[in-house]
């Protein structure tokens, strides 16, 4: 009698991350180059990965200046030897000491968009001392709502604008320009679909330009845009300076789903063992739930719902692409259910680790505090 | 000009979870009493808090075994003293060597429901020698599927739960029983619907014990159930041996719709900083995102998707309930958008602390490193 463990697996014991450092740097690389082509500057967002290793692969490849968002994960990376940040969500008073106490060794440029908030932060004490000390003024972006309706200035709020670049009155801080996240391309199904969200985010964003220059450092209104879908299939930007895309790193399910990548782009998957078998219904059940994957759904275009799709055979060192036709069809905390059919159901036994792959990357990985590289390296995480 | 945080906020600088321990222990206290009173084993399942300080809580109340859900879990609270526990979770080859290696400081039950997971365990020698190490066999329990429809032996499938049976011989091997989890008690929405479950389950188990018993260890097959719906709602759980709720400690908005505690139990949440206002749209814009709060849904009875729900006021140290005409209506990676009215609006201010109480405080839980209670104590999760 054997047991059913492939001699690859013996490495593993649990759900695991596990990351293709050839393609996340293939990624990487097309990204910074498709930057360079556009002539926009380069600060990629490093919530999808949060590890101090892919942030040096990145910083090996010629990345210098970066985005996060939370202030645990600047601190993480300045910890790590960064110097260039934007902090990409809106500053609440109460993260603003952690971010002064950074400022000796970086500079975190901070997002507002509204004139409470950046009344705030031009009162807030220690902030101010830190900017001085450091010898240079504090960096502030305003956030634009270009459309997305989620967070920021809506574009056509005119007072509410004026209100913030007028409580942003300080030596010690520098207006930088305008800030926007066009998250709604992630219903997009088409990259013609992405351009015209693009197209109607500039048309929003660029006249304010020519109305506030004067008011922003060097009498120029920088424009940061940054979403992986814009980002990923538009080759202009148009009057853009800055692109901050994130998910690129890893890439995922949706993804490929709204045309930004192509399955053999996606760079991270999470292993799960195989710890039952439905043979009755065809259904294979992974130690791999919602506390390996997140909840995040693939709403699919036939209606049904996605959790995950599985690579066609176990994991035996080779990566894999994802199966559409091996779906994770439900999710609880710990387990995940695959629907298979009678024939396919025969590729896997129980023991067997199999990728499955997220349908947000960003969410999943956020889930484990290490990761592992198909070379067997293991990648921390800043917490 | 002031900053907006009140005075008892300046101890919070990002989103964290708050745990009221006093609503802890009433929730403890009521279900153990409900487990004497039954005359069932208690075993709860410690997946919600993962915490070694709740259990030590917990502990002093009078718990002495209880139930995980991986064997990163089992190990976290082995190391915390427990030595008494059930790895709810179908076994699979590659966690066993690290059960072996727990085996001399505690009893861990594990659970199959498959001809091929039972081969294997029978066939690992790591396990077989830890437990003859220890001096006492290794108790296995199989799962079963009582209408569920996720893992186990379905209730009617005579040959396979006779393979299992068959294949967990060994001297060293004690067959406890069976173990449910009726899981479909989450689509509940009245105590007759969960007693209802209950009866339909036992009906389908009960007949496995006269059959079966000669074959479990002395001459018993014990009976293990656990889902907190059921464990919440009923007075008497008929011929069960044991109980193994687990969300019951913190509860949650989920349990609050399907009828099994008051919103008053619900003893833990996240408190968020209020980072935007968008007053045209009367939203509140929170640091409290799926990577805080997870992306779990409830789906309201006006067909409306809830992510979870705010107090009515900022949080001063004194506990609020959650208000469901505050509800969170959207969620990204760092984002939480609360949809109020003008009037509630003015409720908050930009750097408040606010209670979110999540849809499942499992998910939203396994998501935080660590914890706070309301007074101030840091409670650390086992990873």
């Amino acid at each position: 009698m054997t047991t059913s463990i492939p001699q690859r697996n013996s490495e593993f014991s649990a759900p695991t991350v596990l990351v293709d450092r050839s393609r996340v740097e293939n990624n990487v690389q097309a990204m910074f180059q498709r930057a360079r082509r556009a002539g926009v500057h380069f600060r990629p967002h490093f919530k999808t990965h949060q590890s101090p290793e892919v942030g040096a692969w990145m910083r090996a490849m010629g990345v210098r200046a970066i985005t996060v968002s939370s202030v645990a994960m600047a601190e993480g990376f300045v910890a790590a030897g960064w110097s260039d940040l934007t902090l990409a969500l809106p500053a609440y008073p109460a993260m603003l000491g952690r971010v002064a106490a950074l400022l000796d060794r970086a500079r975190i440029g901070l997002l507002v968009d509204h004139p409470e908030a950046a009344q705030a932060l031009v009162a807030h004490p220690a902030l101010r001392a830190a900017s001085e000390a450091a010898g240079r003024p504090l960096s502030v972006w305003i956030k634009l709502d270009a459309g997305y309706g989620r967070a920021g200035v809506r574009w056509d709020d005119a007072a509410r604008f004026a209100a913030v670049v007028e409580a942003l009155d300080a030596p010690w801080i520098r207006r930088e320009g305008i800030l926007a996240h066009s998250g709604h391309t992630y219903g997009a199904r088409s990259a013609a679909e992405i351009a015209s969200i693009h197209a109607c985010c500039l048309e929003r964003l660029v006249p304010l330009r020519a109305r506030w220059s004067p008011q922003f450092a060097d009498g120029k209104l920088r424009i940061s845009v940054g979403d992986t879908p814009t980002c990923s299939v538009l080759e202009d930007f148009g009057p853009v300076d800055e692109i901050r895309p994130g998910n690129f790193v890893f890439y995922d399910l949706s993804q490929v789903q709204i045309g930004a990548c192509a399955p053999e782009e996606i760079s991270a998957c999470v292993l799960c063992p195989v710890i039952g078998k439905d043979e009755a219904r065809h259904r294979l059940i992974l130690h791999g739930g919602a506390v390996h994957l997140s909840k995040d759904r693939l709403e699919q275009d036939d209606a049904s719902v996605s959790f995950g799709q599985l690579a066609a055979r176990p994991y035996d060192g080779s990566w894999q692409l994802p199966d559409p036709q091996r779906s994770l069809v439900s999710l609880s905390q710990e387990h995940g259910i695959a629907q298979l059919t009678e024939q396919t159901m025969q590729d896997y036994r129980i023991g067997d680790f199999v990728q499955v792959f997220p349908v947000h990357s960003c969410l999943a990985c956020d889930l484990h505090a290490v990761y592992r590289t198909t070379d067997g390296e293991e990648l921390s995480r800043v917490r």
